[in-house]
């Protein structure tokens, strides 16, 4: 095996594969990126097993060949190289040959046989969605995800695909994420995968290019570019959310989210001392007054609002509401209430792509 | 008490003293910061017993009184209110009232009569130097101070004053780092600062003014605009370190700073996987191989030099020589060795403020 290519670029490579590179496990070659040159490229593949990446990109290539290094000395070595041509090679006795300018390595590489085979998966029938518009949809739900690995499904996002809308989906017993996005594709179809996954692929996505997504029973196969994603699925059934979400509302409330996001994480600097993170609101004609006290102190915020309907008293943690309004990207929301113990409901006001579903905290009587 | 103030003044303000607050301490008291209206100014005080911070501003000031509050809440909430005057007032019953557009805080506070005096100092003779070179004279010693509690003075930074020059000398046992600097004041003078105190000092210092610089037998005191720093001296005898650096050299290098560099970072690789990282310099006539190798393999680079003097063979700790060459400006270097068991020295090659000395490692016979 052997091969040149610029530094810059392989940095570049070594970047996108790394991730899925497993830091805990008991297979020491799983701790290794596979590299194979074949027919003037060179390909990529780490994997820990519930993720594999794999990337392509065009080399020099001598010989083909391939070979296990390694990731964390390697990538720690093309990093620190000059940006110039780095030539790869495998020596004798196993050595792996690294040479940029006035510095050569030889390190101790693995047998590539011992590197497990990312699951085939035929690319017939795949989806097709806007690189931009598949980030914002994961970022807008992946983190309402739950953690808790008792209730596997709920550490996932629902893909739900029906005619031409994909619903991604998230919740974790306290709040809903839903976000709606146009999808090119074969036919109707549902899956849960894993919000490690996801994230992977946000940091993956760069360009401006459209994602190809490929499901079979078991596996969720994203094509971004010369990057192949590969992903297992989450098996069970999910809940089904759309009994879940109010169709309707007593109190509709219209705010500026940052002038709501700015007051509500000012009222949990107290309200975290406490438990529950809890903040009260008080809905009244065009204010909505947010209180919060612990031991340390009390605090009172004013946010101007446009009321439609009721007057009303809810409490939430505040937790819940930050995130939200964190990464939703409209200047305006809607807030939708029937009654304190009954779901709220958050939605920008400029579209209906994006629902919010978050529970209230019962206020004891004071 | 009662005063406004712009929220950004204060939040500067606060990010002053706050790092003097003690996050590791059995009195309570000393998490807060002391607050003093009085005069159109506003003082504020933070102290750990070992290093006090005072700054004053300019505020609106109402009712003259002091308050001291939890340091953590009270920079969070500053922080986290608009862009807009800030009211602040202590109300019945010990709670500070803090008001800002529509947001309202009441807090509890503590006495100010339990919160520590700062030692009294008469700044009736100080020392004057430029902040640049102050700044600059710290980043270049303080790293090579030790963190060896068992050997105090070690921990801190010699500043000694010989009539109108500074020297300010760090050493931990395996490297010694000396600056000279100019410096006004009245006498010759020689004490030992912690390194904490002048990281802090370096971190305040941000303006393009002088500090004055006041030294009693116990305490300096860091005079920096409207900012001043209170610290406890280093007690003991600091070693004579005018005895350790050599006079002559056998090998004298000129070299790249950042080729040198970027060479032993990449031999360090490998050579951190083993002890001691450990790079092993062969110099000759205009080349100057550094060779690594650890269980992992092995790691070679050449680098152009002009040498003056023998050709030599010396090992040394990669850290060492890399912690030196992150800070010296220059774009070249002069290294001096004498045999390779005696100490390398690297220096500047465009002036002579700066000489860093370094161990060397024994090399085993191989």
């Amino acid at each position: 095996m052997r091969f040149s290519c610029q530094q810059k670029t392989l940095v570049n490579s070594i970047n996108i594969v790394q991730k899925a590179v497993s830091s805990k496990t008991t297979l020491p070659i799983l701790k290794g990126i596979y590299l194979e040159v074949f027919n003037s490229h060179l390909k990529l593949v780490a994997t820990d097993l519930e993720i594999g990446i794999e990337h392509v990109l065009e080399v020099n290539t001598y010989e083909e060949g391939s070979v296990v290094i390694d990731a964390r000395l390697f990538s720690e070595i093309i990093k620190k190289l000059p940006d110039a041509e780095v030539e790869i090679a495998l020596k004798e006795d196993n050595h792996l040959y690294i040479k940029c300018e006035n510095s050569e390595f030889n390190i101790i590489s693995h047998n590539p046989e011992d590197f497990p085979e990312l699951p085939t998966i035929e690319e017939e029938y795949s989806y097709e969605i806007t690189e931009d518009l598949f980030k914002n949809m994961i970022k807008q739900t992946v983190f309402a995800t739950s953690h808790d690995e008792s209730r596997p499904v709920l550490t996932g996002v629902l893909m739900e695909i029906e005619e031409d809308t994909l619903n991604m989906v998230a919740l974790d017993g306290y709040r809903l994420a839903l976000r709606k996005g146009k999808i090119q594709g074969p036919i109707d179809n549902k899956v849960i995968i894993p919000a490690k996954t996801l994230s992977e692929i946000n940091r993956i996505i760069s360009e401006e290019e459209n994602i190809h997504i490929t499901l079979t029973e078991n596996h969720g196969l994203f094509t971004i570019g010369n990057t192949k994603l590969i992903s297992r699925l989450l098996e069970g059934e999910f809940i089904n959310y759309k009994q879940i979400l109010p169709k309707e509302y007593k109190s509709k409330i219209k705010v500026k989210t940052k002038s709501l996001l700015d007051s509500i994480e000012r009222a949990s600097l107290l309200a975290r001392e406490g438990k529950n993170n809890l903040v009260k609101f008080v809905v009244d004609e065009n204010r909505l007054n947010i209180t919060s006290n612990s031991e340390l102190g009390k605090v009172q915020e004013d946010v101007y609002i446009d009321l439609e309907g009721e007057a009303i008293e809810i409490a939430f943690n505040s937790k819940y509401f930050i995130d939200a309004l964190k990464i939703v990207e409209d200047e305006e929301v809607y807030l939708e209430f029937t009654t304190n113990l009954s779901p709220g409901i958050l939605k920008p006001v400029s579209n209906d792509n994006y629902t919010y579903l978050i529970l209230p905290v019962r206020l004891s009587a004071d």
